[in-house]
């Protein structure tokens, strides 16, 4: 029997999965990716196989109660069906919030369980739901073992001063922190740098991780020295729907002069913000890109975008103190060569000499000219977590010494 | 009779006054500035002539109730005793907020006073503490032209991109901006750059005014592009006791996890946060620097105001596209060598190099070599005023085309 390695992303109503089993060396190799959208009422799965073919696009549990659970069992059913040679041997989680504890992955017991729970109220919106899957594993597989790889924890290796606010000692040591997040796309970015840019990797290197989520991390020979998000996924760069970098005095508008309880003003600033909230238009930079020329909101919204990225650029490029390269990543970054062109052209000021036609065919170097370089790479966080899950499992398997 | 030109700035138990009269050409020339301390106690009274003598130094009001409407009505009576020659004829006052309408110093009339409270949701805890003295002294001396001079008005022209949230449009159409403080420091800054060095009032300059208040502001060409306070006095670098930039999930964690409400939480992020929060000692720069070596916090706070002041220069680096020089004013920009050196020397990756010795004996010039060049200017706030009310009430007894 072939071990294989499932990895899950659980949101509110959806579950991403990717299943890897033992490639070269026994590092992982994918052989699916699956998403259930719609979990709660009638969930829709579709699942690639490793080269990308659908092999699974279907609507499930019409008529009765369809959630996470019933997707986890659903997924161990279908594997088992679908690849008789292998065994599921063990579950990795991305969880968002890995607090001050956790700056590698862990296997899973009690005792992370309650110091995962305990994190809630740092991310109120996301922990629960990264939360939920484990619980189920727990019951319905007692056997597998699981590994937490953690949205925060390559950022917790920073300089102390980067990872605090201006608060009250007390709030700082209940944890109200700048912890950072996207962690898991940078150290894939971090991990696979070398390989695009041998100097870049013991350079000093921004990582633009720019999805409906987006920050940026100053990498310094691969390692976070400072990043745009803080203590919750609002901070920093705007988002899709997510507001960025909001003075504090906003909040109190909002509750006393708008008339809205803490709930709102949150849920405001979570789903109604960003990209969508500036256009009035979308959330999603395609379609602001496809409107600029019949809807003056897109057009503000992608520059103020590019805008904020390139004030960030600056603050990271401070954090350095030089740059010598700068990485495009996440949906965006990946796929928009506009934004690229755009981000580029703003920080020319640095040294960065747009490749016109480069950048238009997607890469990977985008820039020309003896000044600092930036790169096209296709991040990973699912690769990240089976590594992650990989080396725990390695390691537990070590004699003691 | 001379006339007297009053400027006021009124806190919430504070009223900073100075007295200007006529100078060479018209240009006002401060005789004498005040400061009650203490006010709806008994406040105490200060008051040096142009010379800096003390010319009255004494407490007031003892027994009796003693606020913002005896100490206006002291300074009238106090100035027509010791200068029977003058006589009041103009009365400036610093406003925090001018909101949308006002880019310039405004007469006040009964229109202004509406605006004025209108805007008071956008900066409660300034704003009705600045409206008080205009209302006293349009009841106690109606016949007294009124000024209104704006920490907001100079950052009213940056490009509107720079004065966006990532919020919903109808919150940014009803007036949730970034519109930036210290607009009268900046102005001033701006107005004397040339005489220090010609060549950057027509460059690239961040403005650093560090006092208890603290912003930086992009000046290119003289003229603000970007700055890092934004809709409330919170925002941007740590302050003496203000929290700067925080993720807006943090007051949500407040209000839900420690049991604040709207009020207390920003109490909390205005009056304990800051340089005193992070020390644990005090909110005074001076204090920190002198117990450095026995209390780590203050080591600590320090650092955070430093590194902040230098990842926002990076961003507003990035705004102005380059940067030909940096301008140090305020309390601590004007006083503490220690502070601008650790800032410079954060900032050598931008091409400053500290001149140790001038920079100890307070420059004017503080860099040396090729780069951009550092400079100490110390600020006047009132001076601007007074020149906002000069060109005002000069403009108005122009006779109409």
């Amino acid at each position: 029997m072939i071990p294989a390695s499932l990895v899950l992303n659980a949101g509110s109503s959806s579950l991403k999965f990717q299943v890897f089993e033992p490639g070269e060396g026994g590092a992982p190799r994918r052989i699916f990716r699956g998403l259930f959208e719609g979990l709660g009422g009638s969930p829709h799965l579709l699942i690639r196989d490793g080269a990308g073919a659908v092999v699974a696009d279907q609507r499930l549990g019409e008529g009765k109660p369809y959630g996470h659970e019933e997707a986890l069992l659903h997924v161990a059913a279908w594997l088992r069906a679908h690849r008789r040679e292998h065994r599921l041997a063990a579950v990795g989680h991305r969880v968002v919030h890995g607090g001050l504890a956790y700056s590698a992955p862990v296997r899973i017991d009690d005792a992370v369980v309650r110091e995962l729970e305990r994190l809630v109220p740092l991310a109120p919106l996301h922990q629960p739901h990264n939360l939920e899957p484990i619980r189920i594993v727990r019951r319905q597989f007692p056997e597998l073992p699981q590994i937490a790889c953690f949205d925060t924890a390559f950022h917790r290796a920073r300089p102390e001063i980067a990872q605090l606010f201006a608060l009250p000692r007390d709030m700082t040591e209940r944890g109200v922190r700048r912890y950072g997040f996207h962690g898991l796309s940078y150290a894939y970015i971090a991990s696979v740098l070398g390989d695009y840019a041998p100097a870049l990797a013991e350079g000093r290197v921004v990582a633009a991780h720019l999805g409906n989520g987006a920050s940026l991390c100053a990498l310094d020979r691969g390692r976070s020295v400072a990043t745009t998000m803080g203590f919750s996924a609002l901070d920093g760069l705007p988002m899709g729907t997510r507001c960025g970098s909001l003075d504090a005095g906003v909040v109190f508008y909002m509750l006393r002069e708008m008339g809205l309880d803490a709930d709102q003003a949150e849920r405001l600033l979570y789903t109604r913000s960003g990209l969508l909230g500036v256009s009035g238009v979308s959330n999603d930079m395609r379609t602001l890109r496809a409107r600029t020329a019949t809807d003056p909101g897109a057009r503000t919204a992608i520059d103020l975008f590019v805008y904020r990225i390139g004030r960030e650029i600056g603050s990271l490029v401070a954090a350095l103190k030089g740059i010598d390269g700068l990485v495009f990543t996440g949906g965006i970054g990946e796929n928009d060569a506009a934004t690229r062109a755009e981000v580029l052209r703003g920080a020319a000021w640095a040294g960065f000499t747009l490749d016109e036609a480069a950048n238009a065919s997607g890469g990977p170097c985008v820039t020309r000219g003896p000044g600092p370089s930036a790169w096209v790479i296709p991040t990973d966080e699912e690769a990240m977590i089976a590594h992650g899950m990989h080396d725990v499992l390695a390691e537990a398997r070590q004699p003691a010494l």
